[in-house]
């Protein structure tokens, strides 16, 4: 199927001789036998090369071979059940493509500051290369999960001129003659409209907050998936998530073994990630928080410290339902039973990985609506369109968004989100 | 799986009686039996409500209904071989959810602008469903065929400080303290860095242009799907783009019939869609449209009105390769046998669609590409980490990227690749 061979289908091609292109990781030699371990991205291959065996240029060759350079080997392909692929190369032919003097990333520990500013060449480590393979896991669930489900894709814009949620926060970039753009921080309210055509839809693509946050959970452009769903209400939605999540989980567990092993993620508290997930209304858990002595207030939204401090009382991901409206956006349903909170929740993923989705049933009494963009002081002219959604046949439908940086960085049990995205960008970092 | 009963869900109920939430499309009635045909994005219901078997709030009820009211019916399903989905419904209840006063969109014809203005609501029209629904699939089979090709889903950023490839075209917004960001227009360079790392990979995102065109193939935000694989030549290239092409209109023919019928696509030109698809050098191509009386010279790009002509002789997509350098983006690499050309191929696309795919080999060597960065007068800084490609093992490799919504048009057939996305983005409209 690939014109190439790749490190990955050597299994099949055991007792063969091969030629393959691929990089040098490290090499290791000893007077009469040296070591080459070659990496192509599809896996990791010792070659043998025995100096009695081999023409003595193959022998001075491999001597020159520095980390990253790129190499045309020939050899027999041979079983080998230490080997991470169950085989070895036994090398017999050598070219060197492209050298590779003085690679800047080298065993020794570098600095973050200096292994991001060499982002395009710290991406062919081991550790990182594993990261990118789960995050690639976790994109094709979330994708699979969505359209087994018969949920459509409706992709939504990134230049908008209505305001999604906090302005402040916003990238705007000059659009022609119309004026300013802005960078979507939710498809959220296309979507809405979306649902309304097609029932059960989702949007996945990049988003955008220009907060000066410093903190492992944030970057300025992070991707975030989320669905919209005619007719539910904010306990379907939950039931929705808590599926999802345990899908993206489980499938993680089957497929990426290998990585999550190298990345050395004790896979235990990931085993137990099963629907149902916990729920505990906010009213409740700031309740429990004073009972612990924390000084929260009914009221306000929680914190980082807070959310921490609840996530420990489960070993699933937990829902905080129904916080109070302030707390929360303009679009969030008014809570029949209890007008001062909304129907709407966060959940909060276990280990302190803190906020990964929120999601909320939204407000579909047009009048309601209206009050609350008026309220908020919010342009009312801009949300003509989507109040027609509340006009034109209103009905209940509740969504969420699930940030995959998170989540990449909760199921590989890494601390900052930076390193779930191939190029992080941040306050401080736009390069390279 | 799905916590509310669909229209899609009703030929499993035949016999039942059920209750569904949907939006009225339309009514009619005679003095004794009125039908209602319901959409809820999952399909279409025709409900028979006759005069003698309701109580008289249903029938009185029915005539009240406007397009797009939101309705709770509850009925007993009925096989009834002329429906779309096979089964009708005898309604018995009926209750009005959401009204709908004076729906914008009826039955007469619209101007383009009106329904724009409008996209929101007119997403709920048949046809804007099916080729959203035909869109989904698209992008689902492309996630799919890289998936099932070991491809390595790589994301990246679309906040850049480098130039990817037509400065004077790039929305551009304040990046804190580090000056200027710009929209990507493409994914490639950082991409080339992780096809060293990973082997073969593919990045998928919306992509900007801003360009003052209004041409019916442009969109100043569009998506992109674009692979890099470490080892393929500018033939290998080649090789990938047809089956790639050729899965994605076959597995839009099996699974989305019936939208393309709704769309009155013939599909016959579609069928034939396998690969391989004929290849002719841009130099003969250019000989041959002069033959044919067309007035361009040797080295200059093609326009849209020659790739029409060209496409005119083939039935199938066909590449046009090895374009003048002048004519195409500095890290094409340097064609070996004729250095006034350089390894990249298009793709155009048959019935007029123009070109869908622009793909080359890239320059591998250092000192090559550095002249020709200094040549196009580009910022020698901003491409350090891209020069290290070559660098550190540098290597063989070659990449596409493939327009979405100008291939949606293709397979839908339809004029514009306006219609192609949700809510599109002009020189003209940003909103809604």
């Amino acid at each position: 199927m690939d014109d190439v061979l790749r490190i990955k289908d050597l299994p099949d091609r055991i007792g063969e001789t091969v030629t393959l292109r691929a990089w040098v990781e490290k090499t290791r030699s000893s007077g009469k036998i040296a070591f080459v371990v070659l990496r192509d991205g599809t896996g990791y291959l010792q070659c043998v090369v025995p100096k009695g065996e081999v023409d003595a240029t193959v022998w001075e060759g491999v001597k020159t071979l520095a980390k990253e350079t790129s190499v045309q080997v020939t050899g027999g392909v041979r079983a080998d059940a230490r080997s991470p692929g169950g085989v070895e190369l036994g090398m017999r032919e050598l070219e060197v493509i492209g050298e590779s003097v003085d690679f800047p990333i080298t065993p020794k520990e570098h600095g973050t500051t200096f292994l991001f500013e060499h982002r395009h060449l710290w991406l062919r480590s081991r550790r990182q290369g594993a990261i990118m393979k789960v995050r690639h896991e976790v994109i094709q669930a979330i994708r699979d999960f969505f359209y087994e489900r018969d949920f459509c894709l409706v992709d939504t814009p990134l230049l908008t001129a209505a305001i999604g949620e906090e302005a402040g926060t916003l990238f705007e970039t000059d659009y022609f003659d119309l004026g300013k753009a802005y960078l979507a921080q939710t498809g959220q309210l296309y979507l809405e409209a979306a649902a309304a055509a097609l029932g059960k839809v989702y949007c996945f693509g990049p988003t955008f907050r220009a907060e000066k946050s410093k903190t492992r959970r944030h970057l300025t452009e992070f991707w975030m998936v989320e669905p919209e769903v005619a007719w539910y209400d904010s306990d379907a939605n939950m039931g929705l998530q808590e599926d999802f999540v345990s899908y993206i989980v489980q499938r993680c567990l089957e497929l990426r073994k290998p990585e999550l092993e190298l990345l050395e993620r004790d896979t235990a508290p990931l085993e137990v990630i099963q629907p149902p997930f916990p729920r505990i209304s906010y009213t409740d858990a700031v309740a429990k928080l004073q009972k612990h002595g924390q000084s929260i207030e009914w009221g306000r939204d929680l914190g980082a410290e807070d959310e921490t401090t609840i996530a420990t009382w489960y070993d699933k991901p937990v829902f905080v339902y129904n916080y109070p409206k302030e707390a929360k956006a303009f679009y969030m349903k008014l809570n029949p039973d209890d007008p001062r909170t909304v129907l709407c929740n966060d959940c909060l993923a276990p280990e302190g990985y803190g906020e990964i989705i929120g999601g909320s049933q939204r407000e579909d009494d047009h009048d309601t609506l209206l009050a609350r963009i008026r309220e908020e002081g919010l342009p009312e002219d801009a949300y003509g369109w989507y109040l027609d959604l509340r006009k034109y046949g209103t009905f209940v439908h509740s969504g969420f968004g699930l940030g995959v940086e998170r989540t990449v960085a909760w199921i590989c049990g890494i601390p900052h989100v930076r390193e779930a995205i191939a190029f992080p960008r941040q306050m401080h970092r736009i390069h390279p």
